[in-house]
């Protein structure tokens, strides 16, 4: 059984994912906050949904229990770690990193590291009967497009210009023609789009 | 009477208005020909209507036709006088440049040279009875945002990854809010927003 690789992750208008020190600030403030849609910075470029079940979550819960395992770089781990709370009980969590000697003490029964390819871990994956993977962070999503493995990404634009930050793409050595499969906007503003990926 | 300042401008799915070397190949490739739409670069970044009047122009013509003017760079104006086909028949086009001389001998009929700065060109423009201007390239719109002039844009993003090429935004200085005009898509996989800009 084929696994379901998938992105889902805030920009702003000219794609950056995150200011240039990691701040996302900007994801929850005025432009998110309007109309009472509110967006909860517990993952570093994710919209999750908030402690206020009326809270506008634009379709992230929905897309983070349709999946059974989380794979994301050294960066965005590192992020998590620094939030208050955990946003992650009851999933699976892979960090990918080559630099992370291990996991820190505090997080070894919340999450396990991955130092090889993402050819390699989508093997291993497979005979693991994983299903559907979620893969957070510009580098990871950048590396798994290069490798040709991502087959889907959900893409919210928030209406600011930040000017300079973290960018979700990158260079990927030649044209990816792109699907796509839904586009609505929000009362806020904010423009999600879904993309499929064909190689 | 303000005059109003707008882009219409289409781009990558990762921000891009044209390759490094300037080449817009991609807007006129397999996702743009799709489903019989087609995009016609007569401007190095437009979405123009083409030839066939059953083609799909994104709203282009429309949109040109309410402009009374039309402020381009450098750049942007030297790909145009590439084209085999002179684009803007009956439409005033400013070039603004602080580098170009004077415009070449066969386009002095059909393009004015600007050297001064925007703001200075918008005090003129009021003088001149402008209701509408058109601002293209990358650069262009660029400093029609730090200087806060531009009023709105309309971004037509193609469902492409290049990976490098010609940013749309660049760097501005400090964030820049916008609001939701209008969202739509098209069969092409074209996602087309229009925002306006707050200052």
């Amino acid at each position: 059984m084929d696994i379901k690789f998938s992105g889902f992750i805030a920009t702003s208008l000219d794609g950056y994912i995150a200011r240039l020190d990691g701040r996302i600030d900007w994801l929850t403030s005025k432009n998110a906050t309007k109309n009472k849609q509110s967006a909860n910075p517990n993952a570093q470029s994710n919209l999750q949904s908030s402690d206020n079940d009326n809270a506008e979550d634009y379709g992230y819960r929905r897309f983070y229990d349709s999946t059974d395992c989380l794979i994301m770089g050294r960066n965005t781990f590192e992020k998590v770690v620094s939030f208050p709370d955990w946003p992650y009980y009851n999933k699976r969590l892979i960090v990918l990193s080559k630099r992370l000697k291990e996991i820190p003490d505090d997080y070894q029964e919340r999450a396990e590291l991955y130092s090889g390819s993402p050819e390699m871990l989508v093997v291993d994956l497979q005979s693991q009967n994983v299903r559907h993977a979620y893969i957070d962070g510009g580098i990871t999503l950048q590396s798994f497009i290069k490798a040709k493995i991502l087959n889907q990404i959900t893409i919210t634009q928030l209406p600011i210009l930040l000017g300079r930050g973290l960018p979700l793409f990158g260079a990927i050595g030649q044209d990816c023609h792109l699907e796509l499969l839904n586009n609505k906007s929000y009362e806020s503003g904010f423009v999600q789009s879904t993309y499929g990926l064909r190689y």
